[in-house]
């Protein structure tokens, strides 16, 4: 049960339209996710998220299955269901195996732990970490 | 302002201490920093923290600069500024560019985005993504 | 699946049954909602939710329709499945159009993407904006 | 202490420094805040995020005031501090009056209350909601 | 820097200043922290809060101190700074002891961890879960 | 639909079997939950996972009881479905009455309200809570 309906391709306008076939191509799959068709109801927020997700995404210094588990990282923190089973499938799709998928669980669960801790007790930032500020 | 005091060397139990000298020599720095001096009230949550944080962080099937990436992802969405600036300086001390980091940011920004439109929506998710279950 | 049983009419005592006959006078329906069917359970909450909550919705300086569509934006920041429904359903009955709905999320995207790069980023509040203070 | 430093105009290539300018033009100031400073390490997220800004606050079915309380109210549900600071700061330069923004606030704590309410209980979505699905 | 200023009690109204005074009866001391102070520009939802505040935080079915304690709990999670200060201090003098708020730290970074391996494998819930929807 | 499949005993290795029969045996059910069965794909998480919650939920200054409400509190703000039911589930196994619940449920919604409204107005911590710090 979505809050929108989700639009097929012969109920869409030529903008949004546009937008799907530029995700078929770039996948290679005549398949276009759900996200995309509720979307679709705004032609303008579907084109500038996917023309920015395009970007966002591409190899770049970061490598696209970095970047996917990054995704995933983000996305279980603020608990999007959707996104944590279309960017785990992403990852896997791209490379992850098992053993980077149980590490980058292990991260994540450490990570959230630790940052209770730290928020908890008001830990105060130790000077040596502005150095970074530096490295901008 | 903190909840606890930073325990200094000589404040502490012997257990406390032995977990301080153990980050010395793993970092090979003098500096233990904030987060453990105010841990070190609580031996045992210092001990089983450092512990598994030392064992989850260790390179893997993920290298350590991929997971303070991710540390930093995780830190980020849930607001934890200690953790922010600790995991950025640690991460940049493995080596992360400023071209890296600058990705980094993008896919958070990116994620935290989607994240919320696909929640707003109620998005269902697709049934192919289910296919990585059987990858587990 | 919830984690109490929804409360019919005759199984609510004298107090809890006053609040349903609130909300249905005030709403003109005789349809009451799960959320209060499950908080029936412990009446003094339950009235105290309904008669703040009454207050905090009612037409004062913002009018109904904008309190809405602010209670959406947290409800999807706060990942509430529930709320936002129930709150997207009360937006559209009150008025929310397609294109304000689209704006409305185009909103609560850019927002929780750039929370999230200001958070990453650690970025200084400008002196300028103290000013506000000065406006109580 | 931020984890980079705040760009001046002369530490800018051509591409941020333009997004420094349309800044300047639109908002008739000078002044160009400690965000856009700190992003403009990364000049393509800059544009994108300035562009997409510029788009999502401008008027359109919603009026800019209510457009900025929905981003005062997704801020401080992620709390973030920065954003908190400078959109109150605008909501109130684009009118928000003193009782608006004690109605904003009473919204965002009784939403954040009911949220945490529903999904203790995980109550169950009404069917009635769902009707909203075909108002697209 | 608040986005408010914090009244004094010769800046308040009558309404306002009744509920200083009921906190001051309350507590046994003439001091009126920041909170309050800041919320007393609208004087409906001061009174709404400090009532219901007074009415959940009093002895009943659980004792004062858990009630602090699962404040403390709820206000890390949510990573509210002054929250986390003011009701550690509560909680402290209530007579939470060092070695019990050692224990609501452990328990508090325990939670945030595995709720985030859960929600990152989306595990289903356990039919057996359920029998507690009985016991309402 | 998990992102994994949830591993039946003749499907785990001898580490992860191991922890599967220490759970059997301190619970004193066959029962094993689907948490530790999707958490057993990686047999050195689950195994830190298990020893740290067992210690962490141990009677010790804080009874079983109120840890597993300080749980729920936790994971209710952190919206974790799976986790919010095992643990109302396992409060009400420890005796939490619905008097407790009640009161449980009034204290996570009143604290998410208060931290929201503190958070919105940025309120400076007052000088006087800072006295716990030397409680440590």
């Amino acid at each position: 049960m979505a809050t929108v309906s989700l639009l097929g391709d012969d109920e869409t306008g030529p903008e949004a339209r546009a937008v799907f076939d530029e995700i078929r191509a770039l996948r290679g799959t005549d398949y276009v996710n759900n996200f995309w068709r509720a979307l679709a109801h705004d032609p303008a927020t579907l084109r500038a998220t996917w023309d920015r997700l395009k970007a966002v995404m591409a190899p770049g210094a970061l490598d696209p299955l970095v970047k996917e588990m990054l995704y995933v990282a983000v996305s279980v923190t603020n608990g999007c269901d959707y996104c944590i089973h279309s960017h785990t499938a992403a990852a896997r799709a791209k490379g992850m195996t098992p053993e980077m998928y149980g590490e980058l669980l292990a991260v994540i669960g450490m990570a959230a732990q630790t940052n209770q801790l730290v928020t908890a007790m008001k830990v105060p930032v130790d000077g040596m970490f502005d150095a970074g500020a530096g490295q901008g």
